[in-house]
C-alpha cells in the first residue's frame, strides 16, 4: 500500500520534473525499499532515477535489484555511470550479474571494470557454476598470526574497508595457508596485548571451493557460522561465502525441490521471469514424458476390456482407487525427499524407513478401505430407500463389490507408500537428485500399478459372481 | 565413514572403560561432530560421554543437538549437570527447548535456572509461539550514543563477554528506545575520536517482536543482514534475531511447504523422531478428506454408467485422462505456491498469472492432445498389421475416439493448469496458507471436472456413432 503511494508521488515528480525533490524523497529510503519501487516503475523512469542517485547511493540500489533487472539496467545506462556501478559491487554479486547476462553484453561489462575488479571477476569465473568457488568474495582480511589485538584492531581499521564481511578474520601463514579464524569480536573482546595466538574461539571450518551447493548449504547449517572460509585442495585461503548468500542458495535449493516436486524443470528465476516459451519447454517437456508413462494406463485397462464389459460397476471406481494410491505415494515420497534433503535421513536408514512405510500403508490402507466399504453399503442402501436419482445401485452383489474395493485399497495405498519412499532412496543411490520429478513419477508407477491390483482382486473376489 | 568409524572407536573405549583416552579423543572433535555421533549412541553411552566432557565444551555440545534430543537428555541427566548446561544456553535456544519438553520436564528445568537466566526465560515465553519475541535473545550490546569509537570499544571489551552476537551494536536512549544499529565493524574501522552517532553505515532496519515467522523470514532476505533488532510497539528494544536463527525458520518453513503439498500435515520433527500413532495421524487426516472428495468421481463416473457400458473404449482412457488433469494441475499449483511464499508474486498479479496460465494450458494441452491421438492411430494400425496380442483394437470409429481424447486432453489440461495457478491466489486471499494441500485438492477437483469435459466430448463427438 505505502509502496504503492510512493511509487504514484515518484512518477509525478519526474513528469512535473521537480529533481531537487525528488532527490530529497529518495534520500529518505533504504535502498532496499528504492529497488523495490524501481521493479515497477516503467523502464524511462528507471533511468531517471539513477541518473539522479548519488553515485554510492545508486551503486547500493543497484546491488538490491534482482539480477535479471540487473542486466537490463546495465543495457540501458551509459557507459559511465554503470562502469561506476560495477566497480563498486562486491566480487560475488557482480560474478552471478555477469552469468545473466549474454555473452555479448558481459563482454562490454568486463571492459568498463578497472584492471583489479577485472582481475577478481576473472578469477571467480574460473571455477563450474555451482560450486563455493564461484559464489567466494576474495574480499576478507588476513592478518600475520603475531600480531596483538591492538595491532590487529589497528591494521582492520586501516586495511579493512570495503570488504565484504569483516565478522571474520582469518590468520594466514606466510605462503597463504589458512591456519586460523577469528571472530572480530573476539579480537575486540581480547587483552589489548594479547597475541592473536593466544585468542581461542571457535575451531576452524573451511570449506572446499569445489565443494557443491548443497554442500555449501549442509556446512553453514551444521556449524551456525556467518561466515566461512574457502580454501583450495592444499589448504590455501582463496575468498570467503557469507550465510547471506548461502541463505539464498538454500532458499534456491528449497525452490528447485518444489518445483521438481510438481514436476516441472526447475526455473532457475522468478516466475514472471520466465519466458512464455522457456516456461512452456520447462513443463512440457516433463509432462509429456508423464503422459508417455501413464499411457501404460489404457494399455492396462485394454487388458481388463472384457471385464469391464462384464461388471461396468468396476469402472466406477477406478479413478477413486488410483487417486488413493497417487495420494498415499506422493504423501510419502515429499516427507522421504526433505528428509534426505535435510540430512535427518541417510542412505542407510533405508531399511527403518521401509519397516514404517509398510506398516503406514497398511494402516492408512485399511483405513480408506473402510470408509470406501462404508459408502458403497451406504448409497446401495439409500438407493432402495431413499431416492433413486441421488445414489447408486451396484447391484446385488454390492457386499462383494465394497469388499473388492475395500481389499483394493489396502494393496493400492500400501504399494503406493511403499514406492514413494523408496524411489528417492533408490534416486539418491543412483546418484540423482532424488526430487527429481519424484511425485509425478510415482504416480505414473502407483496408477499403473494400481489398476492391475484392483483388477487382479477384482478377478478373485467377483469370480463366479459378477466375472 | 569416518563417523562410523570414530563412532565405534568412542564405543570402545566406554566398554573398556578408558576415560582419559576418551577424553583426549573427544578435545580434538568440533563441537557439532560429537553432538552427531552422540545422536548415532545408545542412551547410555551419551550419559557417560556428557560426564566426561569439560563444562563448556558438554555446554557447545548440548547445544548443537536437536530440540527433541536435547529434551532426552534433560530428563537423563542429573540436576547438577544439566543446570550448569542450562544456564549456559542461550536465552532464545532455551526457550526453544522448554517449549519441546513436557510441561512437568519444563517446571523442573526452570526451577535449575539462576534468576536471572530465569527471569530471560519466563520474558521470551510471554510472546505468543512463532512471533519475533519467542526467539529473540537479550544479549545484546546497547551503547550510549555519547561514546566515541575507542570508548565504545573499550566498552564492549569490558561488557561484551557471552552475548549472543557482537556483530551488531545499538544505540539506545535513556528510556529504552532503539536509535540506532551499528556493526562492530564500523566502529572499529572509524577513527578513534570519532563519536558514534557521526559513523554512517546501513539504516536502521528493525522487526516487531510480534512479526510472525514469514514476515521475519521476509524482513531478512529483503535486508541481507546478519542480526535484526526486535522492537515492542512503541519502539523500545527488547532483543535481537539473528540470521542463524532465521535460516533455520526459513528452512522449516519450505519443510512445511514441501509436506503440505504433498498432502500430510506439517511434521515439524525430523521424519524418524515422529511416532508412530502421531504420523498416522497426521497422514490419515488429510488422506481421509481427500479420499471422501474423490469419491464424486464415482458419483461422476456412474453418471456416465450407461455411456461406458454402449462404449466400453471410453473407459480405457480414464485414467490417462484424468491423470494429465492432475500433473498440469500440481505444476502449475507448485510454481505459484513457491513464488507466493518468496514474494516474487503478489496477490495483485493474479490476472496476469491467469492469462498466462490459459494459455500454458492450452498449448500444454494442444501438445498431450495429440500425442494421444497419435497413440491411438498407431496402435490401431499396428493392431490391424502386426499383432492382435500386443496392440488395441479401438473399433470402427478409431479415428473419433482419438478426436474425443485429443479434445478432451485439451479441456483438461487447460482446466488442470487454470485450478492448479488460481486456487493459491483464492487460498492467500482468504488467509490461508496457498501452500495448503493445494496439491492434492487440486488433483480431486481436476480428477471430478476432468471426467464431465471428458464425457461431455465424448457425448457431443461421438453421438450417431458409438453413443
Amino acid at each position: 500500500m505505502l509502496g504503492d503511494i510512493i511509487r504514484e508521488d515518484l512518477e509525478e515528480m519526474i513528469r512535473a520534473q521537480s529533481w531537487a525533490e525528488l532527490r530529497e524523497v529518495l534520500a529518505t529510503l533504504h535502498p532496499s525499499d528504492v529497488a523495490e519501487l524501481l521493479i515497477d516503475l516503467p523502464g524511462e523512469d528507471e533511468g531517471v532515477i539513477f541518473r539522479i542517485l548519488p553515485r554510492d547511493a545508486a551503486a547500493e540500489v543497484f546491488a538490491y535489484l534482482p539480477h535479471q533487472h540487473q542486466a537490463k539496467v546495465i543495457e540501458s545506462l551509459s557507459t559511465e555511470l554503470t562502469s561506476g556501478m560495477l566497480n563498486q559491487m562486491s566480487p560475488d554479486d557482480r560474478t552471478r550479474l555477469l552469468e545473466t547476462m549474454p555473452a555479448e553484453v558481459t563482454r562490454r561489462v568486463l571492459e568498463r571494470l578497472s584492471p583489479e575488479e577485472l582481475k577478481a571477476a576473472r578469477a571467480l569465473l574460473g571455477y563450474p557454476e555451482g560450486t563455493a568457488g564461484r559464489y567466494m568474495t576474495p574480499e576478507y582480511v588476513a592478518l600475520d598470526a603475531n600480531l596483538t589485538a591492538r595491532e590487529a584492531l589497528e591494521y582492520i581499521r586501516l586495511h579493512g574497508k570495503g570488504k565484504e564481511t569483516l565478522s571474520y578474520v582469518y590468520i594466514l601463514d606466510k605462503s597463504g595457508l589458512l591456519i586460523d579464524d577469528l571472530k572480530l569480536a573476539s579480537i575486540v573482546l581480547a587483552a589489548p596485548d594479547d597475541k592473536l595466538t593466544d585468542i581461542k574461539d571457535t575451531a576452524l571450518v573451511s570449506i572446499s571451493a569445489s565443494a557443491t551447493r548443497d554442500e555449501v548449504v549442509d556446512t553453514f547449517r551444521k556449524y551456525d557460522r556467518t561466515a566461512l572460509p574457502v580454501i583450495d585442495n592444499r589448504g590455501h585461503m582463496l575468498g570467503i561465502l557469507t550465510v547471506v548468500d548461502v541463505f539464498d542458495a538454500a532458499e534456491a535449493e528449497a525452490t528447485q525441490e518444489i518445483q521438481r516436486m510438481g514436476g516441472t524443470e526447475a526455473l532457475d528465476a522468478p516466475y514472471l521471469d520466465v519466458g512464455f516459451m522457456a516456461m512452456l519447454k520447462k513443463r512440457g517437456g516433463w509432462l509429456s514424458i508423464i503422459f508417455v508413462g501413464e499411457m501404460f494406463t489404457a494399455s492396462a485397462m485394454s487388458h481388463f476390456e472384457k471385464d469391464i464389459e462384464r461388471a461396468v460397476v468396476l469402472a466406477l471406481f477406478v479413478p477413486l482407487i488410483i487417486s488413493s494410491g497417487g495420494n498415499s505415494g506422493s504423501q510419502a515420497t515429499s516427507l522421504i525427499i526433505r528428509s534426505l534433503a535435510l540430512n535427518e535421513l541417510k542412505l542407510r536408514d533405508w531399511l527403518r524407513v521401509l519397516g514404517r512405510e509398510l506398516l503406514s500403508g497398511l494402516a492408512l490402507g485399511m483405513l480408506l478401505g473402510f470408509i470406501g466399504f462404508l459408502r458403497i453399503v451406504l448409497w446401495q442402501h439409500l438407493y432402495s430407500s431413499v431416492s433413486h436419482n441421488y445414489f447408486t445401485d451396484y447391484g446385488p452383489h454390492y457386499m462383494l463389490v465394497g469388499v473388492t474395493v475395500w481389499a483394493a485399497l489396502v494393496g493400492v495405498v500400501t504399494f503406493g507408500t511403499f514406492a514413494g519412499s523408496m524411489l528417492p532412496f533408490i534416486l539418491r543411490r543412483l546418484g540423482f537428485d532424488p526430487a527429481t520429478s519424484s511425485a509425478p513419477f510415482v504416480a505414473t508407477l502407483v496408477d499403473v500399478t494400481g489398476l492391475c491390483i484392483y483388477f487382479g482382486v477384482a478377478l478373485v473376489i467377483l469370480r463366479g459372481t459378477l466375472l
